[in-house]
């Protein structure tokens, strides 16, 4: 089985090959995740999530993901971490709490740490994500949920438009959902975002040289208008020098019912990493699109689960398992 | 089963037939929840603890009442919710917790704010209090305890007396066992506190309206002559907008093995909701009667898990599934 | 069985059979600890880490141990503690945790606090640590590294010479070692630390009248030259009434490849309670030993599995049941 014993840590590690692995085993994964079927393949194992930086939403998505494949869960959050205020490297944390666990779930606030601890230890190490760092699981989630809410198979993601809205220089989902895109032949992007907030050049010339389409606008209403998805972002306040400066683009972009039913194409979805600001002089999302079938950004925070039981089979290695009556 | 996929929020959602359901699958789940017996009918389950405020003990007894069912738990707890920080609206939070868990347990330090995130999920929320709103679990245990307590069948309750004592004004468990008592026949209530904490005037009118007796005083020992059953509780500092004034009333009632002996009648038991505040100047209940038998605080504390294991077991649809071998 | 339903508190409660009877069933809990067999036999089962001074490594560690056996974890950690804010006195919330679980996990700021709370609680409570006082489970695992690392059976721990290095007034690891090995015959204890740091006299008075040999010295490289283990230990600055007092001390002492290689004996091995502090100044163990094969430490952290799995199961008494196909 692929990636058994493996780290997670990129999405550049992954072919088109490995995701259509993840997106089949996360697939057969459903049922138990919906818990309409019941394992135990998981049984007296332990995840550690080690998230030196809070991420509730990520940490319960992964717990209830261990749970439901019948294994337990270690929490460390934060400050609970008291050994490093006492002196302990990286290293040190890496390769004691990677003795005791059989894989390992960590987000950390500096960039390249989480390759550094899984360098560490010998026991597989997943990313949540670190600082302005890769968060491979949440990428991997945004085009599974592509997927399934545009109802294309694996071949029919060929032709996709997809319009990112917002914070597109800090917003590390953009970045990776961009990168997975261009693996595949012929997506239109379309990314909107304020001048000093846009995508990344080197990532607009790899979709280029791949032969993606690429618009760039500071205009919602065009950008959104022929795109298959929308995918929303939030401004990245805690990603700024100073937050006065992350404050002036608070509410640049707002999509609600309104602009959605003038301009955008029937089936239409749209998408959000989450958490959305849903402050006023933010709103990126209006509440009164939370009744539409087009706002997918919850069906979005579920498929977390059935996407990251797959990878945690794949890693410890007990898909084959999965059909097995002893379990 | 009544509460099938139910929210539970209010004893005001409960009429008797309901109460006596609840404590019937109860007394059921009392081998299980000492574990005389175990089960595994939640297995694969997940329980989330949203713990907007902390509360140690309500939050131990649902993890512990979820696990003798077999299933796991996933805590929040305080600040540990980074997306709140973020903008994130209680909808929100609401829906994509419910989403990743079969049960949410909440509690939040604003009244109201547990019925909005039940209002917003699809998923069964369990309410464990919300400021100075309800925390209904607590009052089905308290109930529940004295029933125990007193060697009373359901019928037998009738003609009961029941002596509440302190903060009579801020405390909501004083406030949510008047509402459930007023629910039976002849009873006679006895409320002790200073004037200007005394029980709310609607509830003292609700419980005259249906018959029962209502005896005001700020005097403790003519207080619990006649009672059969003594409800100490604490001053609630927290629910006073200047500490200052709570402290003028801490330390007004105490109750010590040398008052009760002297006027207590014999078989009267002594409950608190807990946490006692034993700190000298205040200590509600004496240390000199920690080993007595009329205490009843540790054993009501208990009482909280069965009562809660069958809360779960009834809103997950279990509770038939207990006397499966397969299980 | 030994231990059953007792508390574990202090090392002094231990005689020479009980340690070989524990360390028998740590051995025979290998398998499951390295998840080379699953076993359930606490299924159902709760075990309370109340932690109200953190320490994420002996939690996991115990919480790890726990899930292994197959039960569950309720963890509450530091500030989580919301009742003993509001006056609860140690007594209740003992109690009342107690009430709740199979077994406490207990780590307190205070020295004789754990004590305290065995006492209130009829459920097992086994002490991780209060203050300067005992530690009494990593004493045994450091025992128990002891014994595998130098392949010695019970009876050939005789003679073994083991220096000890750093801060030996407050650390506690050392202190419950030294005892631990005193029941034995013939150790050569040599000890090495700043004068202000020294051993306490009176466990040097004990090691000496019971026959060992021991030496003192604040020469680091003389002390390691003939030890068949090496004990390094942080300075711990949190035991320090100023930790300007501390800061004097750090970095006295450090071990590194070179040192290593040119005085200690073949096959030495390098012990360290962990964390081990790295910042530079400090550096107790140098990071050039980290592939060493004689050091130790992170062995010596992942014995503390089998370890407190062995302390579980023969205070919950499920040891004959190990074999039991049932589970």
């Amino acid at each position: 089985m692929r990636f058994q014993g493996a780290d997670i840590l990129s999405i550049d590690q992954f072919e088109l090959a490995d995701i259509a692995e993840i997106f089949s085993v996360a697939a057969e994964m459903e049922v138990y995740a919906r818990r309409e079927k019941v394992t135990r393949v998981l049984e007296g194992a332990v995840l550690g999530n080690l998230f030196l930086e809070p991420s509730t939403r990520s940490r319960v998505s992964f717990e209830t993901a261990f749970y439901r494949l019948g294994g337990a869960v270690s929490n460390t959050i934060g400050s609970d971490c008291s050994s490093i205020v006492k002196g302990e490297s990286l290293y040190d944390t890496s390769r004691v709490m990677g003795g005791y666990v059989d894989v390992l779930v960590v987000r950390h606030p500096e960039e390249g740490s989480v390759k550094k601890i899984a360098e560490a230890t010998t026991t597989p190490v997943i990313s949540s994500g670190d600082g302005a760092g890769e968060h491979p699981t949440q990428a991997l989630l945004d085009l599974y949920t592509i997927m399934k809410e545009q109802g294309r198979s694996w071949d029919q993601l060929e032709g996709l438009s997809i319009t990112m809205i917002g914070d597109l220089k800090h917003g590390r989902t953009v970045h990776s959902l961009t990168k997975l895109l261009s693996l595949f032949k012929n997506i239109s992007f379309t990314f909107v975002s304020p001048e000093q907030l846009k995508m990344p050049p080197a990532l607009v010339d790899q979709a280029l040289m791949r032969g993606h389409k690429v618009t760039q606008t500071e205009d919602i209403a065009s950008g959104i208008a022929h795109a298959d998805v929308i995918y929303m972002t939030r401004i990245q306040e805690e990603r700024f020098a100073h937050s006065e400066e992350a404050g002036q683009y608070r509410g640049c972009y707002s999509l609600n019912r309104g602009l959605y039913e003038k301009v955008c194409r029937p089936g239409a979805v749209v998408l959000h990493p989450l958490p959305r600001d849903s402050r006023p002089g933010s709103n990126e999302i209006d509440n009164d699109l939370n009744d539409h079938p087009a706002l997918a950004i919850f069906r979005q925070a579920e498929n977390g689960i059935p996407l990251r039981m797959a990878l945690f089979a794949m890693v410890l290695d007990v898909v084959p398992k999965l059909g097995d009556r002893r379990w």
